[in-house]
């Protein structure tokens, strides 16, 4: 049986395991900072053990699922380890420091930089279910640096995950991502500081969330482990997006302050063609 | 059969139809100042005829679903029009204004200000569904003011209708309901119009939605006409909840510039809490 070894043991890292024990016959091994998340997945099923970097030699898959911070160090430790026919792939939400980091590591080939497009507002193994990634977007970058073979055996994983797979550049990756992924989730925090600021009764908030502020603040229930290192990883993309998103608030602002109906309307009218775009180009 | 009569064929205004009329038999009429959505309305069953105001002489229930800012008129001239026995209901997502316009009103024994929290990003007669105020929250306002027994007709109602009441004075209502409504409204129509104007290429945002932007961006495709007037009727305390928003997003900000990871997973997991808070209370 072949092995796969998952660190990390979250949402993403277990939800990896428990798919692909099931769809390949892995026989799963973890390895978490975390002693109670090491315990918990053994419980659930999500891993068959704990090994540690030393047993990584034989591993046919490594997947790094550790927050982003420390992704750089976790993968070159892993590429100093393993062999030749071992496929590495992290799953960071950000990809421009990890693909510069290992570029002169000499099993760089080893290594594929992907970025599952999947999650919930969970964490922790208990937040691990099956077909998370079921028709989600993979998105891979610099593919051209890894081994054919290597990329060969990630492509076929993807694809028993039932993922699309989309190639971009790091840079580009990450720039896209701050905006469409990173600035919902500091909206949604935001969103749910301001309310649990103002509202002393809790109740309210309660009575009240079916009006929308439910769906809106969700995210606001994501892990600040994982989401403080992303926001500092993506520092420069995400300032220039909540710069973005600060200033259409404030000229929103300004447009109910002066009961300007008409530029209101008109703004959101423009917004409603967000339906079009998520109704779903191919 | 008794008749009810629907002012304003859109999301609420249709379910209401929809659901009353399967629920307690009523014959149902509607008007709408656009002739298409008469016309789709009665295409899709949701009303049986248009009548004018004229006809409302012998409705035994009259509810007025139209946008906020034309709400107190309407009101006014069905209540000038209606007899003893009509129940007079309106649905707007803002409270203060209606209540203090038909104040002294001679007929305002029979109408009773009602806030059904419930709804769909959808818009129109088509978006009419049954089901959509089950177990959903409705905020009475001032029915100390109402006749006892056109009161009572209203909450026979809102039982048949399944909801759950909540008595609130208008301003307390419209105090919360600006942070737990509004203003993910406007937070989400910004987040759209961000990403919007930052991505030239929509398949980005579409390849990228499930990452927490589509659930996160819904409300961006509620209906303007709806929306502009709430924001402005609701001036003052929407200015407020927008003010605390820019605000922590301002200081969230201050804090990724400053890489205070510490400070960010603080916030991060104080916000957290309502998870707790979503989780219900009773």
């Amino acid at each position: 049986m072949e092995k796969l070894v998952v660190i990390g043991l979250g949402l993403i890292g277990g939800s990896l395991a428990l798919d692909l024990k099931k769809r390949n016959g892995y026989k799963v091994y973890g390895i978490d900072k975390n002693p109670a998340h090491i315990k918990k997945a053994i419980e659930l099923g999500v891993i068959e053990q704990e090994i540690n970097f030393a047993q990584l030699l034989d591993a046919s898959v490594v997947i790094i699922a550790v927050p982003v911070d420390i992704i750089p160090q976790v993968t070159k430790k892993v590429l100093d380890v393993i062999t030749e026919n071992t496929l590495v792939f992290d799953v960071g939400s950000v990809k421009n420091q990890i693909c510069k980091a290992v570029s002169e590591h000499p099993n760089r080939k080893n290594y594929v930089a992907a970025h599952p497009l999947a999650g919930t507002e969970f964490s922790g193994p208990e937040a691990a279910i099956l077909n998370l990634f079921d028709k989600k977007v993979n998105i891979l970058c610099e593919v051209d640096k890894t081994d054919w073979k290597i990329l060969d055996k990630a492509l076929s994983i993807f694809k028993q995950l039932n993922m699309r797979i989309k190639m971009m550049n790091p840079e580009e990756h990450d720039r896209h991502i701050a905006y469409v992924s990173h600035l919902s989730h500091v909206s949604s925090f935001m969103l749910g500081k301001t309310v649990l600021g103002i509202e002393k009764n809790e109740q309210h908030i309660f009575d009240m969330a079916s009006t929308g502020f439910a769906s809106t603040v969700r995210l606001a229930k994501s892990s600040a482990t994982t989401w403080a290192p992303i926001f500092l990883q993506n520092k420069v993309n995400i300032l220039r997006s909540l710069e973005e998103y600060i200033k259409n608030l404030k000229e929103f602002k300004e447009m109910i302050e002066n009961d300007n109906n008409e530029d209101l309307q008109k703004i959101m009218n423009n917004t409603n063609y967000i339906k079009t775009v998520l109704n779903g180009i191919k």
